[in-house]
Protein backbone atom coordinates (compact mmCIF):
# COMPACT_ATOMS: atom_id res chain seq x y z
CA UNK A 1 0.00 0.00 0.00
CA UNK A 2 0.53 3.50 -0.59
CA UNK A 3 3.54 5.05 1.71
CA UNK A 4 1.57 8.21 3.09
CA UNK A 5 -1.07 5.41 4.32
CA UNK A 6 2.03 3.63 6.59
CA UNK A 7 2.73 7.14 7.77
CA UNK A 8 -0.71 8.04 8.49
CA UNK A 9 -1.44 4.51 10.18
CA UNK A 10 1.74 4.93 12.09
CA UNK A 11 0.45 8.73 13.40
CA UNK A 12 -2.79 7.37 14.63
CA UNK A 13 -1.80 4.48 16.58
CA UNK A 14 0.56 7.14 18.20
CA UNK A 15 -1.79 9.31 19.17
CA UNK A 16 -4.38 7.25 20.05
CA UNK A 17 -1.76 5.38 22.44
CA UNK A 18 -1.08 8.67 23.77
CA UNK A 19 -4.19 9.77 24.52
CA UNK A 20 -4.99 6.00 26.23
CA UNK A 21 -7.53 5.03 23.86
CA UNK A 22 -8.23 1.63 22.31
CA UNK A 23 -8.66 1.06 18.84
CA UNK A 24 -12.43 0.39 19.87
CA UNK A 25 -12.63 3.38 21.94
CA UNK A 26 -11.31 5.19 18.86
CA UNK A 27 -13.66 3.85 16.40
CA UNK A 28 -16.53 4.85 18.73
CA UNK A 29 -15.61 8.41 19.44
CA UNK A 30 -14.75 8.68 15.17
CA UNK A 31 -18.09 6.75 14.31
CA UNK A 32 -16.51 4.19 12.41
CA UNK A 33 -15.81 0.54 12.66
CA UNK A 34 -13.22 -1.47 14.61
CA UNK A 35 -11.77 -2.75 12.04
CA UNK A 36 -11.83 -0.19 10.25
CA UNK A 37 -9.31 1.66 12.62
CA UNK A 38 -6.89 -1.63 12.60
CA UNK A 39 -6.77 -1.71 8.91
CA UNK A 40 -6.01 2.06 8.92
CA UNK A 41 -3.33 2.07 11.41
CA UNK A 42 -1.70 -1.14 9.63
CA UNK A 43 -1.82 1.20 6.33
CA UNK A 44 -3.94 -0.75 4.32
CA UNK A 45 -6.65 2.02 3.84
CA UNK A 46 -6.76 5.08 2.79
CA UNK A 47 -8.96 7.19 4.88
CA UNK A 48 -11.73 9.82 3.24
CA UNK A 49 -10.80 13.64 4.01
CA UNK A 50 -14.47 13.46 5.82
CA UNK A 51 -13.03 10.67 8.33
CA UNK A 52 -10.04 11.62 8.90
CA UNK A 53 -11.21 14.53 10.55
CA UNK A 54 -13.81 12.79 12.43
CA UNK A 55 -10.77 10.70 13.58
CA UNK A 56 -8.64 13.33 14.44
CA UNK A 57 -11.34 15.15 16.26
CA UNK A 58 -11.56 11.75 18.32
CA UNK A 59 -7.81 12.26 19.02
CA UNK A 60 -8.30 15.89 20.08
CA UNK A 61 -5.96 17.07 17.43
CA UNK A 62 -6.11 19.39 14.31
CA UNK A 63 -6.01 17.60 10.52
CA UNK A 64 -3.49 20.12 10.09
CA UNK A 65 -0.95 19.27 12.63
CA UNK A 66 -1.70 15.02 11.47
CA UNK A 67 -1.01 16.28 8.10
CA UNK A 68 2.21 17.97 8.88
CA UNK A 69 3.23 15.12 11.01
CA UNK A 70 2.99 12.51 7.58
CA UNK A 71 4.09 15.06 4.99
CA UNK A 72 7.54 16.09 6.79
CA UNK A 73 8.37 12.15 6.83
CA UNK A 74 7.54 11.84 2.99
CA UNK B 1 -22.96 16.90 1.72
CA UNK B 2 -19.99 17.38 4.60
CA UNK B 3 -18.86 21.34 5.00
CA UNK B 4 -15.44 19.66 4.47
CA UNK B 5 -15.97 18.82 1.32
CA UNK B 6 -17.37 21.68 0.02
CA UNK B 7 -14.59 23.70 1.92
CA UNK B 8 -11.75 21.57 0.25
CA UNK B 9 -13.50 21.75 -3.17
CA UNK B 10 -13.28 25.45 -3.05
CA UNK B 11 -9.68 25.54 -2.08
CA UNK B 12 -9.33 23.09 -4.83
CA UNK B 13 -10.45 25.16 -7.46
CA UNK B 14 -8.68 28.25 -6.09
CA UNK B 15 -5.42 27.15 -6.49
CA UNK B 16 -6.60 24.77 -10.07
CA UNK B 17 -6.89 27.98 -11.16
CA UNK B 18 -4.51 29.97 -9.63
CA UNK B 19 -1.67 27.58 -11.46
CA UNK B 20 -3.95 28.35 -14.98
CA UNK B 21 -4.69 24.54 -15.13
CA UNK B 22 -8.27 23.41 -16.31
CA UNK B 23 -9.95 20.79 -14.41
CA UNK B 24 -8.81 18.24 -17.56
CA UNK B 25 -5.40 19.48 -16.94
CA UNK B 26 -5.60 18.94 -13.26
CA UNK B 27 -7.05 15.28 -13.52
CA UNK B 28 -4.14 14.61 -16.11
CA UNK B 29 -1.42 15.48 -13.18
CA UNK B 30 -3.05 13.87 -10.34
CA UNK B 31 -3.67 10.61 -12.34
CA UNK B 32 -7.48 10.79 -11.67
CA UNK B 33 -10.41 11.54 -13.84
CA UNK B 34 -11.86 14.45 -15.12
CA UNK B 35 -15.16 13.94 -13.71
CA UNK B 36 -13.79 13.30 -9.89
CA UNK B 37 -12.22 16.35 -10.21
CA UNK B 38 -15.38 18.10 -11.01
CA UNK B 39 -17.25 16.60 -8.19
CA UNK B 40 -14.21 17.02 -5.82
CA UNK B 41 -14.70 21.19 -6.72
CA UNK B 42 -18.24 21.33 -6.16
CA UNK B 43 -17.56 19.37 -2.43
CA UNK B 44 -19.60 15.76 -3.82
CA UNK B 45 -17.21 13.99 -2.75
CA UNK B 46 -14.49 13.67 -0.28
CA UNK B 47 -10.88 12.53 -1.57
CA UNK B 48 -8.84 9.54 -0.18
CA UNK B 49 -5.98 11.03 1.81
CA UNK B 50 -3.40 9.47 -0.89
CA UNK B 51 -5.65 11.11 -3.66
CA UNK B 52 -5.23 14.40 -2.07
CA UNK B 53 -2.10 13.61 -1.97
CA UNK B 54 -1.51 13.67 -5.67
CA UNK B 55 -3.59 16.60 -6.16
CA UNK B 56 -1.51 19.01 -4.20
CA UNK B 57 1.29 17.94 -5.67
CA UNK B 58 -0.17 18.58 -9.13
CA UNK B 59 -0.84 22.07 -7.40
CA UNK B 60 2.33 22.30 -6.34
CA UNK B 61 1.19 23.08 -2.65
CA UNK B 62 1.77 20.72 0.10
CA UNK B 63 -0.94 18.74 2.13
CA UNK B 64 -0.34 20.62 5.04
CA UNK B 65 -1.09 24.37 4.01
CA UNK B 66 -3.95 22.95 2.15
CA UNK B 67 -5.48 20.83 5.06
CA UNK B 68 -4.61 24.35 7.11
CA UNK B 69 -6.33 26.42 4.54
CA UNK B 70 -9.47 24.15 4.75
CA UNK B 71 -9.59 23.61 8.51
CA UNK B 72 -9.48 27.29 9.52
CA UNK B 73 -12.69 27.78 7.85
CA UNK B 74 -14.12 25.27 9.71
Amino acid sequence: MEHINRLLGNAIAKHRKNIGFSQEELAEKAAIHRTYVSQLERGLKSPTVFTLLQIAHALNITLTALMEEVEKKL
